[in-house]
């Protein structure tokens, strides 16, 4: 089994259901949900089930379709108001990926440009034609991140992923993900891939691992805060990650903790590149401070909420219980004795310690 | 209740016995373990049963004490050997905390100095002393680092901690919280604190978080890797660490994660503090790179090993699924019509996006 032939979101023969694949099973079950109602499309998106920023593009495309495609009526006032009623329920979902309201507005377009020279049922084949499109541009949009990625990549490279974007964030072939998918089809067998598990829901552990062993990559599994270590050891050449909204000056949002594994790139001097496709790129805000920043429910840090085993079978993991920070870093060492200031060598001696 | 009012590790009244508080229940459960053999007390250490660098130091005082003790015999050659072996033995349970070895050393330096002079009788006497003098003089310790540290808070402060060095890691107020208590003592009651999950084992959720909460604190939980959007946010004006084990040149070992921590602290400009006993510092070792770093078991990892709730109910949580990061920190951002390389501004203009 390779995750790379999984679909994360495709349209029923029938185009009468979404089958979207629940995440929030995996890595231990492979189950699809066939969905039509607008109610259980939402919960799927709000509970993760369907998520990475371009699948939840497709989905919601899909999404509004189906649901819409359900209205039994010839008028098309009617069915206008219906789809911008489901519209808005869908965008509800999930505030900060930004490819839910692109998605969603693209195919509000459809309508507003063909609503006057169209049947309803015409509509309707021309929303199932563009929620196609916007699944297929995906895949072929990962291809091509997936194609830059891989030229920035050595042979025998380590590289760091926070959260997944991968095949299972997207149509297929995934955004981070995508430079190491390609390096395997160049025959490439010597890259090194860091998951980061990526708390509270663990799609580091669940979904990149899951992905990158099943594909065949050397994986190993860390905590969130082992990347600071794994990168002062001299195993991370680059890191990838993907992207829910890039604001105009480059300023991101993207998964809880992807800041943090930014700027400790940058303390250790290693390239940290954003895979995003431009759909993320959101040039009507200005800086990261305009993001809206989902906040989620307490339940997920408190609870062990994912009861079975979290990660695949076989993954390697590191699990250092410390590690070491350097003196630079540090403002002061409060010892019974009084507190030590740079240069601790001196002030150790001063204080009378040896 | 209290955490401050738990004894987390003390002698029996027949000296026969260490009762040590199972860290690993905590917060669901307060459990006493009565240990007296060589091989439960390493196992309680090796578990993290007791764990914390200084409590560490006392149940191995105490536990060294109470396994030797038992040697029914006059003849001081055969007490003196089987110390050595049971010290070599009690010492290899965790490699990175230096007061493992600095207790035991202690209590062996007890031994050496006294063995042509005394008795078996009057040397185990003498080693029960020893053990609680450790314990005592831990207290007092911890004591005058909370001072120190306290004297650096202002009213209102946000105190950000990894781990748990609260009163659960030493014999009594921690080090890296024992300022927040002296605050309260002293009446404070407007300190917030900020702890971070500390994955793999929690012992920030289970532990810190119930110390906090416990003693009156207003405390929020965070998973590791929301440490840079809450810094981000301006709710942390100070860090407060412990310490494993501190070089001579100051950089130090500590619970996975507090380097990330520190670069963390650096890149936000907030003050970060090391609580350390100066029994953690090992004038021995010249920097970090030469203290051994432990490495735990994959399962710590990858099982959900800890089934019911794992922080005290009701304790405030924040639970961001995305955070920003600057664009200061990003090498590019690769779209699929090419690689933007700051200023992203002009780049996304190049590129045609608006």
């Amino acid at each position: 089994m390779n995750a790379l032939s999984l679909d994360t979101v495709v349209l029923s023969k029938d185009a009468l259901e979404i089958i979207i694949l629940d995440q929030t099973l995996l890595p231990g079950e492979i189950k699809y949900l066939h969905l039509s109602k607008a109610e259980d499309i939402w919960e799927a998106i709000y509970a993760l089930r369907v998520r990475g920023a371009p699948a939840i593009g497709v989905a919601a495309a899909y999404g509004i379709y189906v649901v819409t495609a359900q209205l039994q009526t010839d008028n098309m006032e009617e069915f206008c108001n219906y789809f911008e009623e489901k519209k808005a329920y869908l965008d509800s979902s999930r505030p900060t990926a930004v490819n839910l309201s692109w998605a969603l507005n693209r195919m509000g377009k459809v309508v507003a440009e063909n609503r006057e020279t169209m049947t309803v049922a015409q509509l309707k084949e021309r929303l199932r034609q563009e929620a196609h499109a916007i699944r297929e541009e995906d895949i072929a949009i990962s291809r091509n991140i997936g194609q830059l990625g891989f030229e920035l990549l050595h042979h025998g490279d380590g590289i760091l992923t926070h959260c997944n974007a991968g095949t299972l964030a997207t149509a297929k072939y995934g955004t981070a993900l995508a430079p190491i998918y390609i390096a395997l089809e160049n025959g490439w067998d010597d890259l090194h891939v860091y998951c980061d598990e990526t708390r509270p829901l663990l799609q580091g552990a669940r979904l990149s691992a899951f992905e990158m062993q099943t594909a065949g990559v050397d994986t190993t599994l860390i905590c969130d805060n082992m990347a600071s270590i794994t990168m002062k050891r001299g195993k991370v050449n680059i890191v990838f990650v993907g992207c829910d909204r890039v604001a105009a000056n480059g300023d991101f949002a993207n998964k809880i903790g992807t800041s943090g594994v930014a700027i400790l790139a940058k303390y250790y001097g290693i390239p940290f590149y954003v895979c995003a496709p431009t759909s993320t790129i959101d040039m009507s805000i200005a800086t990261g401070d305009d993001i809206v920043i989902e906040e989620r429910p307490a339940e997920e840090v408190t609870e062990a909420w994912y009861k079975k085993r979290m990660a695949p079978e076989g993954v390697k993991v590191n699990n250092p219980a410390f590690d070491v920070t350097d003196h630079s870093l540090i403002t002061g060492i409060i010892t019974e004795k009084g507190i030590a200031y740079p240069p601790f060598d001196k002030a150790f001696e001063r204080m009378g310690i040896r």
